[in-house]
């Protein structure tokens, strides 16, 4: 915390899924909407989800789609950091950054409670895979892993496909998160939801989960809803934000299909309590990990790799 | 493999489950009576539990349970390595290594389908809370996280408390690991089951299976059952031993109080499949990584790590 000696025995996270439209100023508008109402609850970190300005545009290779970035500070940064002031709250605000030209980042911004920017976060990890094809609009983040003291929580921020990466989660957990939150656009391929869409929700959840159990933090999703794209293809949104506990027992979660806030109340304690009763960051061998930073321990596979001595490295 | 050019679609693996009591010969029985019926169920790599052969005596500290260990190889790797040559499987067998006078680990040793020892890995994350007192017995492991080419699969093996460390899963799989097997000896403080038992147990396994979906790999977690210890106290083994696929389903499960054998079928191909679905390990961003290696970043926490240009590192 910025400005508390003994922090407050709890946090209020608020959660914003949504649809979005075409018009960019009408999903400017359902967001502080919802903002609004995440504040009448209660709420004092709320997120918003990935690219929440526009479509998800990214469903196809479009030079004319970097229009829709915008550089930080600039106009969104601006209108939400006025409500994060005016409603006395910390705002999570994922936008497409164009940070010069030609050269543009999936970013988030983190408003204080009193308006002032505290940073940003550059989506690390970039996915493409059909109608995925996020390598075409974004050059891969190149801040690392920050947390921001903000005055309720201490966050940090990664996006949507870094959620399958436990380097990240705990990268930021050794940063010192003591919330992770993953503003983010997954959905199922309409064709696919039948047969493997519950299992592709399910390992989106787990994974997340796991990171809160590995990490001892608290975990957040947040994931838009609605349909894109054509109507026989495109992508179904599946919505379902939720927040865990250090445990990775799920506190709150959001429908499939509807606009609306999912509220949390995080019991700081926990991550202590959890920490103790399960004490792995007392127990990382890291004098063992220097091959995470390998792409593949390739003369580690191959016939004779498990010798005799059992592989001393 | 080590002498097939195209490795065969499937693999089985089973897993033995089983109570254990104080006579080491009545244990060691059990084990091949089940090694034995896992294998007449087309089980090709059994694995047993951890410190199988005897009671988990690391529930107090007690100079006298050093015993217990014994060298490698050594009786109980002979018997086990002529069964898995006279049964023609592969075998994943823990024990209580004495390496020298005062120096003893953790291990499990892989004998081949010929019965040849291909090697060992002594558990590299080591605990010590209440009623698991292992950082008296065990010196952690220095061997790296070693793959072995098994006649029938190319394994990973990893031990208990190993489970909650994604980085060991993911070192693991960097070496060419198809299977991850962690042989356990987890349960309940019977005054806590009723409580928070069942979110302990739903924590176990979601970090099991996350692991599984980040790496794109089969995982199998291998644990005792029945209660040890004195009857107002002592430790509730909570059994369900599992199987999971690449996605992190559930190939099959095992009850939470019976000795038995879990077997299932592994489709060596659903790797490939699911690492090109989700390629995660394209992505790995390993020049964002040497944090890992560190303790705890504390020069990113406190006042003024999440600057406004958002914590460059």
């Amino acid at each position: 915390m910025s400005d508390a000696a003994t922090p407050p025995a709890e946090f209020t996270v608020g959660l914003v899924q949504m649809a979005c439209g075409e018009a960019v100023s009408t999903n400017l508008d359902t967001a502080s909407t919802l903002i609004e109402q995440a504040a009448d609850h209660g709420a004092q970190v709320i997120c918003l989800q990935e690219l929440f300005a526009s479509r998800y545009f990214c469903q196809r290779e479009d030079p004319g789609c970097f229009d829709l970035a915008e550089p930080v500070p600039g106009p969104t940064t601006t209108r939400f950091a006025t409500l994060a002031r005016d409603l006395g709250v910390v705002l999570v605000v994922p936008l497409f950054e164009k940070r010069g030209p030609g050269l543009y980042h999936n970013t988030v911004v983190v408003m204080d409670a009193d308006g002032t920017l505290l940073g940003r976060y550059r989506k690390t990890h970039i996915p493409d895979d059909p109608l995925y094809y996020e390598k075409y609009y974004f050059t891969p983040g190149d801040l690392g892993y920050p947390v921001f003291d903000t005055r309720f929580a201490r966050i940090g921020t990664l996006i949507c496909w870094d959620q399958w990466f436990p380097e990240a989660a705990r990268l930021s957990t050794l940063a010192g998160a003591e919330l992770l939150v993953y503003p983010s656009a997954i959905g199922w391929h309409p064709a696919e939801r039948a047969t493997t869409g519950e299992a592709q929700h399910d390992a989106w959840r787990i994974i997340q989960r796991g990171h809160a159990i590995a990490n001892g933090i608290f975990v957040a999703a947040i994931n838009r809803v609605g349909h894109e794209g054509p109507a026989d293809g495109g992508l179904d949104f599946w919505g379902q934000s939720f927040v865990c506990d250090p445990a990775g027992q799920v506190l709150a979660v959001g429908s499939v299909d509807r606009d609306e806030v999912v509220i949390a109340v995080c019991d700081r304690q926990q991550i202590e309590r959890q920490r103790r009763a399960w004490p792995f960051l007392r127990d990382r061998r890291v004098d063992s990990y220097d091959g995470l930073t390998a792409r593949l321990l390739d003369d580690q596979t191959g016939a004779g790799s498990g010798s005799a001595s059992g592989g001393d490295r």
